[in-house]
């Protein structure tokens, strides 16, 4: 199967559109769709929020008549089944579209191509697979989320490009500058939820809130806080309620934080610490898609070393500040290189005066 | 004055020629020739080695009679004193080039300017300023040799994401690629010479010469080394003689290295350590125009806290270590941020699975 240009360009708008919806879909994946009649785009959309309607009606509420016999681009195979809305398989064979290109498969292995089978059990031509990459990257938390049943883990840093994350007198503000600290917003704002650890609470105080870029969905806030020791001054207890990850045995100070109407969640391992893998099958398990950590040297390392971070956001700023000051990740001592955690470079560009790296953890 | 885009073109030709003789000409500049008459390159060359023909005099050497009204392209004002080849502003006036363009003026501020003046006293018309800021980087070292009266200094290091250079066990074999290692070597073969310290003799026993990429000039070896604790045995005291700069105080075995055919340097300072910006205005009396750095957390560190680094050319690989690691640089503990170190980022770049920065302290 071979997709000419026009359906690459046709896909492309697709792919545009659905990022339209990229701090507002969650718990959905975000979607977008193109009709295309005769070479004139007819009808396009994007999901907007869960319990609306999904790209496809968007699309094909504007085509109307000029629906029949066009050509629908989606970035993710049409919906078979009766969720909130009813099924997009229906929909496109109702309006007499006559042919569907899919950027990828539905991640659930459970509906994977069913949407499609649908579809092919008309005369309508049904095809999958135009410009996969760019939409399973995307959708990157949702498909983390279908295929491991855990959602995607971004963890972001900032540090001197001598690897420091503060200075020895706990100093960190503002390590990089205003287009990195805009940049990081941008990345909080498309995620389900900001996670963050005690010791970064006791230093910084954050609020953990979109601020620096526009923004209609505030993500969740999710506190690792093993001994329940967060003051109840602190600014990640005012606004809207938070979720806490925590190894249990402070009943007392779970009550009060619950009648301040957080959520704690008692997940102890055997070493009496939060249990960090299965806080994040619980966060699947709620849905949510992609998580942004923003943490200090221990919870970082904790998380490196237990496998729990997908991607490293590192925001490095052109500054040296000597050995004294606080280093990045608290990682076991290695005695060979190749021991050492390798990561994939994916993207790597100038912010302003600094610069960021997006990469990912080798898979051993 | 105004250049045209045929200037551009031209002075872009003389300085890619120029660049031909990045690891040879030392301790003169790089430069570069191009003779256009009529729109047509008629002569080019670039200056190869010291006591060679510089770069005019084989442009016009191939032009031969196509010289005459001719316009001379060159990377660095022609010079007017007979030095171990006669005047160049002569020779371009016996052709009969009408018109000479330089680059840069000769940054030595006793002789700027009096090589184009030379060729305004005939009927020549004599401009200088195109191309002047890439004219100046491919002689950086030479610039600053001639107006700071020392050489430029690049420090190089390679680290990892997190900063470090090394295991905790020493370890350091090899944190970057292939890429990143032959890249380095290009460094080394246009410096005119590579400095190290004991520490690096003593961790990683290097060699210090060109071998990864072609090279007919083997840059100067530089050792740093406060009590001459080097073992004869070091790799870096074989091959040609080096130069050792030393705090004193050890008359026997500055005998011994001297009678092994290598140059020994006392040049303490008040703390009885070497005298590092001393030592940097000692070898630009020598004629070396850029030092490459390679040394450790020790010497790499005095050398920023002291001034003396000029570039940094930072390798920095996509692997995690953990803090117990080797950190980059030894530098004083600081209390507040606008007390770091800030560099200028100059160039960043992808090299294999590593990146490449270059950047420049700023100035305070």
């Amino acid at each position: 199967m071979t997709f000419s240009a026009a359906d690459h360009a046709a896909m492309a708008r697709a792919l545009a559109l659905a990022e339209q919806g990229l701090d507002t879909t969650t718990p959905n994946p975000r979607v977008g769709c193109v009709l295309v009649r005769d070479g004139v785009i007819v009808g396009e959309g994007w999901h907007q929020r869960a319990g609306e309607p999904h790209a496809e009606i968007h699309a094909l509420r504007m085509a109307g008549e000029a629906a029949r016999g066009a050509t629908a681009y989606v970035t993710l195979e049409p919906c078979s089944h009766f969720g909130r809305t009813p099924p997009c398989a229906d929909a496109l064979v109702d309006a007499g579209v006559a042919r569907v290109v899919a950027a990828m498969e539905d991640p659930n292995p459970l509906v994977a191509g069913r949407g499609l089978a649908r579809l092919r059990a008309t005369s309508i031509i049904a095809e999958s697979g135009l410009m996969e990459a760019q939409a399973r990257d995307l959708n990157i938390g949702f498909v983390s989320r279908m295929t491991r049943g855990r959602p995607w883990v971004r963890l972001k840093a900032a540090s001197t490009l001598d690897g420091k994350t503060a200075l020895e007198n706990g100093v960190s503000q503002w390590i990089t500058g205003e287009a990195a600290r805009r940049d990081g917003h941008r990345w909080r704002a498309r995620a389900c939820a900001v996670l963050t650890g005690i010791g970064t609470v006791r230093e910084d105080n954050p609020q953990l809130t979109v601020r620096a870029v526009p923004c209609e969905r505030q993500p969740l806030r999710i506190l690792v806080d093993a001994r329940l020791a967060i003051p109840s001054t602190a600014r990640l207890l005012a606004g809207p309620p938070i979720l806490i990850a925590t190894a249990g045995g402070n009943p007392a100070r779970e009550a009060e934080l619950r009648a301040a109407g957080h959520e704690v969640l008692p997940l102890p391992n055997a070493a009496g610490k939060v249990d960090l893998p299965q806080l994040f099958r619980a966060l699947g398990e709620r849905g949510l898609n992609e998580i942004h950590v923003e943490a200090g040297f221990k919870l970082n390392g904790s998380l490196l070393r237990e496998g729990c971070v997908d991607e490293l956001l590192l925001y490095l700023a052109p500054l040296l500040v000597g050995d004294a000051a606080q280093g990045l990740f608290n990682l076991a001592p290695l005695s060979a290189l190749d021991q050492a955690l390798r990561l994939d470079i994916r993207d790597l560009r100038q912010l302003g005066d600094d610069f960021r790296l997006l990469a990912r953890p080798r898979q051993a």
